[in-house]
């Protein structure tokens, strides 16, 4: 899994050996397996989660419902949501697979930027960019269809929706899951009827 | 305007008289009328926005109808979203209020950065904040209704309510504006109902 951490990086930014060395030290990978449920509500974590191989989801308890806001697959950030004042944590996060995780701490962020002070503006650089990921993925929500969302994630992450079960899909996109299955069936047509068109 | 920009920072660091003199040395503050469209969709630009005084609407024209995602109002940050390949961004800042803004650029952070690095390291920790901050949010739209959401920023917003017209705020909420307004009434009338159990 180091090298594929070290290609992430090393999009942004070349790294030494001594850095990759440092790195190497670290405890930095995780592994768990599919349905284990990693960090619950009400939890106090300071942990930041990566995802090197396999897929996480993050829901919340609504009565006794599981609403599920997001999915992270290979070379995203699990991005941490705001805690509670006493730094309680109000969401899950679960394997949707079983994973390979990078788990740091802030401890461990501290030590790495103490001693390779670089790794602060790739931080800043990585947090920016997901900060306007993140903020457009809000105003999308909000304006636009449930059709539209799913429409748009088979463009930009088409294999999540052969990995992910339809109710949590469904329950990601806003909407009931049997109003996603029509949905799906509709494309089907559209995509059969496309198909057929040059014959 | 100076006095509130460094009483903001100086919540997380305080600020040397060098770094102060730095600050007052850039042309950071501009004035925008009530009403103006400062950034529209189309437009490129690497400017960041942070709001000393009034309040800041970003909306997007769908077909012809606007749908307002977000204000920001006093010491907020107005949140980049992603530009297209081309830098082109997809949305429209205007302000609701005659407003004094701080307009900064790459170029600046850059100078800024250069000379006083730890300006890195207080940006990265307002992006992480921002970041959590903005996450949750889009968490929260997935998983409330729109009553839940007014009522949430009616804790932690009072004063928003009474800033911004109700067409935008119920576009923001994601509620048409009769359901706003009938959210409005029955909010007021257990008001009264509460005010009126003492008696």
């Amino acid at each position: 899994m180091e090298n594929e951490l070290f290609a992430f990086i090393e999009r942004y930014m070349p790294l030494t050996e001594e850095e990759k060395a440092m790195l190497r030290g670290m405890p930095l990978f995780k592994h768990f397996k599919k349905g284990e449920v990693f960090l619950q509500e009400g939890d106090v974590s300071d942990k930041q989660f990566f995802v090197l191989k396999g897929c996480v989801r993050c829901f919340y308890w609504v009565g006794a419902e599981e609403k599920t806001t997001d999915f992270y697959t290979e070379l995203q950030s699990v991005v941490p949501r705001q805690a509670s004042p006493a730094g309680k944590v109000g969401y899950n996060l679960a394997c949707v697979e079983d994973s390979i995780l990078l788990v740091g701490t802030a401890d461990m962020e501290q030590e790495l930027f103490a001693s390779f002070p670089r790794f602060e503006k790739l931080c800043r650089l990585l947090t920016e960019q997901l900060l306007s990921q993140s903020h457009t993925a809000l105003d999308t929500f909000k304006t636009t269809s449930a059709e539209q969302r799913y429409r748009h994630l088979l463009t930009t992450r088409p294999g999540l929706v052969q990995r992910v079960p339809l109710l949590q899909l469904a329950s990601y996109l806003g909407v009931r899951p049997e109003s996603l299955s029509r949905i799906r069936r509709r494309i089907a047509k559209e995509g059969s009827v496309a198909t057929a068109k040059p014959v």
